[in-house]
């Protein structure tokens, strides 16, 4: 049933697919002249409306621009990543529907959006990932993805069946080699793939390279990508022009940076990144450009967290927070960021202090509000903790008092910020970094709360870098709280580093862990002491559990957790 | 770096490897007889120690009864499924010891175990999922994988290369043709791969076909994987043997139920499901067996449920468990689930009533306790209650009692129950269904929480059958708890179906959207009402967020919440 269903559903696309097959090659052109618009945008999945206006507005732009051809990213109709909607024959109709309604906008100006269609085939996975040619108000032609990543956050081979056929695509004003995303990724030592897309596709000697991309940002992606678009460039001497999805998709965040290279892998132009932007070039005028100077890790973390947190909020369709501030430097900079993406009036912070809470805290966090100016309530804890303690004595009284009391406090904070939450109608910020998820240093129900992670993929030590970016130009984040030692303010006088290495070693130690994927034995024999390496694996290790329900972790590394590290949560495997 | 080493690490294996395929075909013997051993056995991943111990004792005592072969489940070296432990080189050079160590066993007896090998080529992913045949005390010959699934649960184009090259393996007794699980699933309508590994292996005449497996048990598969196996032995009139893990390993559940079939496709033997077992068989002497009534789907769901408890806690190195007994059917049967695995003493049950709870759910959950026998407590929570509506007065008094109120009693019994499970060292066990799951009927980080969710993939209507199941010979839970309305009890006479559709039309619209992918034109055509459909579908949507925090699900349907269904946590499809 669904397999028919799908294929007579999008029988229209085959159809048409095979047609132009047969005609590939007519309107050879040497020397192709192209004026060629870049559509950089920002789609919210499932969203078949808004996301297709939204592309019929700038085929009409670059239409009125004269442009020859816009180019949009990969899977745009429907938004990336789309899961297992893509199961779903109904899903599929809805892309189809999209693509018919801009067909018809296809007047006078050739279209390249990213869709899934039907592998006619009766064997093999039901999709394509395509890009889909739309020229003279009809579909032209349709390109399918080879190279389907299945890493990390990608899961291609869940829904697609890789392409096997090479053919260019030739138009009046040039013959182009369209590929999609990971087809350019098969060159030099990245050697996952046993074909190479551009190797084909050359032998029928295109004008020009087009890559449509869903890549998400971390960041040191950003480099690797200009290379390997330079790579291809200069390799096939084609100029290149790559068009990526920019914003927010809960956990994975786009960072755009559509790029144009000249036949000599040099960058002739650039979009913005994080943000939508539209650009028009002219293949006989592609001048070598002076890239913006590639900016610090911290700066383009804190632009992606930033971006990540407007889009999450408002593609919920919400815009107030809440978070719980502690004097510390991880809400500290929670609400900076926060206060940047949803405006500061947006940004409700709840002082919660406890029996342990110390006053310098206190004072560094109203000190760090009244730079801001954003709402705050303090609340103290000490009754519900009284109540709870009296309630369970009964039970505990025998007992010392433990890691029990400390996990009570921190619940109880997070009972009290959901119930602001719920009755205000805002979503919590979660203020966890890296380092403490790495190791389970928080509190399941307590601290380890919210609707979004914002720093679950920012180590300690990456922490103190994004504040003092913050601080750039002027003091919001208080030297205080960038200063003092780090401590959870759960029995008196606790610091990190009680439990913990210093962070220092403790993310140099999981970064080699969680990144690199190396073993103890690598990570020990480049200098760590033996101890200290078991220990930290083993508590990485023992705490899948705590992590497997944390919020969406705002992506910003190679390797975050959440979708892209799939760990077992029963093992035996360095955890002894 | 990590190539190279990860290829001189096992290249033992692959130097073996080649050198049999040039001696493959010297043994042939037609017509051969061979005492066949199946070790259907659980193993915890990465506990490369016990696995190790574990199959070198299950090859003494088939080498004892004097068998041929002794047949091992898919990659059980490392346990399955070993996720991204597998992209580690050090994980997998402990399985390269393992394997090197169970070699030395195999003297008078040949031994087929599952592993992870390295890909000697420099292109394509860096493994093989193998099958490796140990014989005369070396590495006789390996088999990879052909077939990769990647739907659902299954990621494994993520970490193996797929297999190109067929070959059977020749034994003194005979010609085996080794296929690994998903190898023998390429025939009839089931139509997700372009290649078929026995069409090729056939033609090289071999004399048996054997499957080694980690095939996940859901309460339709077991009679689907009979007639794939049936199928397969007689389509090309050939005996066969599968071999399957068995055991939970966290959210999967196996069933072993391994299996042999003469060459007409009868079932001849077949071994205990929700248990280790070992059987050996001679090939001369197949008689086709009557096989064992095929229990109800209640019935297998109740046995899986409490192997996944079992393992879950043992694996973990728990015994003692915690749960909030309310007096209603789905914390009703997750205490009878849990004595049953864990035995009634590590069993505690909380009852945490509030103003809004009946008298007669506390009598009726007491009633409950008194059958088992199982410890409880009874803990009022009016005075934490009270003194967190006290703190929040001053900022909610002028607004009505809400969803807020109803969520804070819930987390006020998931922060009493977290205590006791911090305190005692318990897990504590969620009670939610998986229509509640579904649409979202809960509360974050209240009624939600828990280490393990037993229901989460089972719903109300399912839950009835369980609890009438379990009390097929006596009545453990009580009629009372079975007969009444479900209600959350969180405000006066609130009823669930106040807010949700009769769970027998929910129950249905559910299975249709979640189990089997149907779309609101599909399920409406089916005759359910439109509003009613679009609302259910609308809630699934929206309360992705709601389940991505949920504890891990012991799965026992074909599609549960969890790793095997993957949606986007923000969109916009379904949701108006």
């Amino acid at each position: 049933m669904y397999v028919v269903g799908l294929i007579l559903a999008i029988n229209f696309l085959n159809s048409h697919y095979q047609a132009i097959h047969t005609v590939t090659h007519k309107f050879r052109i040497h020397f192709a002249t192209m004026k060629i618009a870049l559509a950089q945008l920002n789609f919210l999945i499932g969203d078949f409306e808004n996301n297709t206006l939204k592309i019929k507005n700038y085929i009409r732009k670059a239409n009125d621009a004269q442009a020859d051809l816009v180019v949009f990213s990969e899977l745009c109709i429907p938004g990336y990543p789309s899961g297992d909607f893509l199961e779903f024959d109904h899903f599929i109709q809805r892309c189809q529907a999209s693509v018919q309604s801009l067909a018809a906008e296809c007047q006078g100006i050739t279209a390249i959006i990213g869709c899934p269609v039907a592998n006619p085939n009766p064997r093999g996975k039901l999709l394509f990932n395509a890009a889909i040619v739309l020229h003279d108000s009809k579909i032209h032609s349709v390109v399918h993805k080879t190279l389907l990543p299945n890493y990390d956050v990608f899961d291609e081979h869940r829904y697609f069946e890789p392409n096997t056929v090479f053919h260019t695509i030739d138009l009046p004003y040039g013959r182009l080699a369209i590929t999609i995303c990971e087809d350019l990724w098969s060159v030099g030592d990245h050697a996952l793939y046993t074909l190479v897309p551009m190797g084909e596709l050359i032998k029928q000697q295109p004008d020009i390279i087009i890559n449509i991309a869903a890549s998400p940002f971390h960041y040191r992606q950003s480099g690797r990508r200009r290379e390997v678009f330079s790579r291809n460039a200069a390799k096939y001497s084609l100029p290149l022009i790559s068009v990526n999805q920019v914003g927010g998709q809960a956990e994975l965040l786009f960072d755009g940076e559509s790029m144009v290279f000249d036949s000599a892998g040099r960058l002739v132009g650039e979009l913005d990144r994080f943000h939508e932007d539209f650009k028009i070039f002219d293949t006989t005028q592609l001048r070598e450009v002076q890239s913006k100077e590639q900016p610090s890790d911290a700066a383009l973390i804190h632009d992606a967290l930033v971006m990540g947190i407007r889009d999450y909020f408002s593609k919920m369709g919400f815009n107030k927070s809440i978070l719980g501030l502690s004097g510390g430097i991880d809400s500290a900079l929670v609400l900076a960021l926060a206060a940047q993406a949803l405006g500061a009036e947006n940004v409700m912070s709840l002082l919660l202090p406890s029996e342990f809470s110390t006053q310098h805290s206190m004072d560094d966090a109203l000190d760090m509000l009244s730079r801001l100016g954003t709402p705050h309530e303090v609340i103290e804890i000490k009754e519900p903790y009284q109540s709870f303690l009296s309630e369970l004595t009964p039970y505990f009284s025998h007992l010392p008092f433990d890691i029990t009391e400390e996990n009570l406090q921190a619940r109880i904070r997070a009972v009290t910020l959901m119930a602001f939450a719920n009755k205000f109608g805002c979503i919590l910020l979660n203020t966890s970094n890296k380092s403490e998820a790495s190791v389970g240093y928080g509190t399941l129900y307590g601290d380890m709360c919210g609707g979004l992670s914002v720093l679950g993929d920012v180590y300690k030590t990456q922490v103190y870098d994004l504040a003092n970016y913050i601080n750039r130009n002027k003091e919001i984040i208080p030297q205080n709280i960038i200063r003092k030692p780090p401590s959870a303010e759960l029995r008196p006088n606790q610091k990190d580093t009680d439990s913990l290495p210093e962070y220092e070693i403790l993310d140099k130690i999981l970064f080699e862990y969680i990144e690199n994927s190396r073993g103890p034995d690598q990570i020990i024999s480049m200098g760590f002491d033996y101890h200290v390496v078991l220990k930290v694996l083993r508590m990485v290790n023992i705490n899948e559990w705590k992590r497997y329900q944390t919020p969406p972790i705002l992506r910003v590394s190679s390797k975050a957790f959440g979708p892209g590290r799939r760990m077992p949560l029963v093992t035996k495997y360095l955890c002894q």
